[in-house]
């Protein structure tokens, strides 16, 4: 190959991760959806239980669960920890609307 | 139903929702290592044909599209750029390492 067509293929290469990455993209959108409607469900009975919107020995059990999750995978921890935290802050700015 | 069964009712539904939340958590974690795995592979790739970590006509045509992916999934789309962006700046700290 020419170094013309190999910088072709390079830019070939990234338009499909691109296209894989918005493939993702849609995944983790539809899930996260898919979530948050359950979280609201979650946060409507909490309300009705009288029990508190965030929950300190459930979300740690997520952050636990989730380490070992993102081991397996091959996800920094850190990252996914950091990410969990960012949607379990956001979940409970939502549930807060019922209480 | 007794208000006591209706409590444990309750109590069931919410374990029920916890168990879905878990295995949507599942479903991201293995998304977003994918994701991660194969932005990578971009910034490996970006690195040889000497193109810059961050591309902010790509990154604006991302949140577009998100915006609308939301909208169909019923995800609020503010959540849905904020989230996007929190991955974005993740992959370009990962990508200067490249540099």
């Amino acid at each position: 190959m020419t170094s013309v067509d190999q910088e072709k293929h390079k830019l070939e290469s990234l338009e499909n991760y691109r296209d894989s990455i918005d493939r993702l993209d849609a995944i983790l959108v539809f899930t996260l959806a898919e979530r948050f409607k359950i979280t609201e469900k979650v946060g409507k009975l909490k309300a009705t239980v009288n029990l508190p919107p965030s929950d300190p020995t459930r979300e740690n059990r997520q952050l636990e669960r989730l380490e070992k999750l993102s081991l397996e995978a091959g996800l920094d921890p850190i990252f996914a920890k950091e990410f969990l935290k960012f949607i379990i802050s956001e979940v409970i700015r939502h549930h807060k609307k019922f209480k």
